[in-house]
């Protein structure tokens, strides 16, 4: 692979501002492409915005802002910016007829070896790529949002998807400081929205049962669960909460667990009276105005908590 | 109640001296009582060692370690740790017929009036209060360990629990700083490892199923969704996840969580197969001797974390 390698990032939306700024970061060369042009001409301003903040952070790995954005071009057509491209990131809105349309127009116009990889959270990689020529190339390539910010990536193949394409996908990521979640096949929710999900289960079941308050199962996973596992995973967890490790942990606490999946096995309805108190407390914390600030209160110190993490990660 | 209140701490292992240190940080003069007078004797090295810690890190309101560490006393008798106590916290062993033991000797010996507080996280509070004279004013308070730095306490009432008596341990424990997260009524796993199991029914359901390996679910985890989740618990966090808040985010993505939610009814094994590949997977990671340093460099990186929370923590 070339030391600059190019890649298109199509739709600039936040999403794909933040991947720009991610590529960029690791040495890549970004094409920028939006179909609508008064988006894509606004996209200079986001990336400033994103590469100046963590510049700020000192999340650039050395690099200024201005560095970071000058090797970001805006594309004004499509063919320009998959042209010479090695992996394409897709950004587009999640409507299934969009995902079809974009991937038919990829696969015709992008390099032979090119991947190409699409940032949907909710929809399976089988569902928009099956009957195109290229469709061994495809996957997804799902983000935390901002990839820029947050480095897990999840990585799902089609049926027909090539282990090589997610090795090439999963080796750049890698090579840009991102951190690929290789799975063998696809599955709704696919990592993190099925880990996130059990646990929002168990959430709204504790409410829609009167067991706790929304503020206090709020408490309970942001002032008790969550500061150790933004150090290490759910295994890493346990293996280190029983002298001998996890095999130790599971004979200790399986049992435990056991009891508690017990009466988890049945969901609780999400709306009605569940989703009244939920919304009443959430409401009571923060007015509904006050939603954009508070995104933007949550994602300036997210970049200060990268920041501290990144720095007190140990090398090993 | 008084400004310096009288807490009692009942065995003096890592748990005990973790709540005497936050007690006493929290303004409380605490007694300290092990029956086991070695233990207790080697209680004040543990004490020092802990309020350094949070002194270093600048986790003592301004206070000095020789304060937090001068607060407390090593008590020679349970009679002289329980006099004129308002809160009593119990730390023994996790075994049932012990806690039914040192429960009846509490409340033949505390104050009337005083809280008896079981720090168990496996016991539900009714199974060793049933026949207490004063059963009304016991009740389990569980930390995440250690209380000294995490703030996240559960109280959770046996069905015998008079309401004002979780109030006031509620009470006392926001006077100290902890979080407390008041249960209408006791459950297996309470919040905390609820939340935990469920979402560690899913990580092993993962890896039992050949959808990712341990350490690309660890990653998840880790790398995705938990800096989030340590800045706010999971409806702050889907409240802000969608235009229009909670509702908004149920109304687009209830689905999805339905759908993933059908494939997450049943469990799986946690031992066999699937354990063997955790197990190789943590100990490829992390050799079983390397595990008490382990431990030790995850107790730093969580002060060091927490110092950066509570520094960055909007002040609402």
């Amino acid at each position: 692979m070339s030391d600059t390698p190019k890649t298109a990032i199509i739709g600039s939306g936040l999403i794909g501002c933040a991947w720009s700024v991610a590529f960029a970061r690791g040495g890549c060369t970004v094409a920028l492409y939006d179909q609508n042009t008064a988006a894509a001409a606004q996209a200079k301003d986001m990336l400033i915005q994103l590469a100046s903040e963590l510049e700020q952070a000192d999340m650039l790995n050395g690099q200024k802002a201005a560095d970071i954005v000058g090797r970001v071009s805006i594309a004004d057509s499509l063919e320009s910016a998959l042209s010479g491209a090695v992996h394409v990131q897709e950004n587009v809105p999640e409507k299934l007829d969009i995902k079809k349309q974009v991937f038919a127009q990829l696969d015709a116009l992008a390099p032979r070896d090119a991947i190409l990889a699409s940032s949907t959270s909710a929809l399976l990689p089988s569902a928009f790529t099956e009957h195109l020529e290229g469709r061994n190339r495809c996957l997804v390539a799902h983000p935390i949002n901002p990839p820029s910010l947050i480095r897990a990536v999840e990585i799902v193949p089609a049926p027909w998807t090539d282990p090589e394409a997610v090795d090439r996908c999963a080796t750049l990521m890698e090579r840009i400081g991102q951190k690929p979640i290789r799975m063998t096949r696809e599955i709704d929710g696919f990592i993190m929205n099925r880990l996130q999900g059990a646990l929002l289960q168990e959430a709204f079941r504790l409410v829609a049962d009167g067991i706790a308050s929304p503020e206090d199962v709020d408490t309970g996973l942001r002032d008790g669960l969550a500061p150790r596992w933004a150090l290490m995973g759910p295994f890493e967890t346990i293996d280190l909460n029983a002298p001998a490790g996890v095999r130790d942990y599971v004979a200790r606490y399986g049992g435990m667990y056991e009891t508690i999946a017990a009466g988890q096995r049945e969901t609780r309805d999400w709306t009605g009276d569940t989703l009244d108190q939920i919304d009443e407390s959430c409401r009571a914390r923060l007015p509904l105005d006050r939603i954009p600030q508070a995104q933007a209160e949550r994602d300036s110190r997210l970049v200060n908590l990268m920041k501290h993490l990144q720095q007190h990660t140990p090398k090993t």
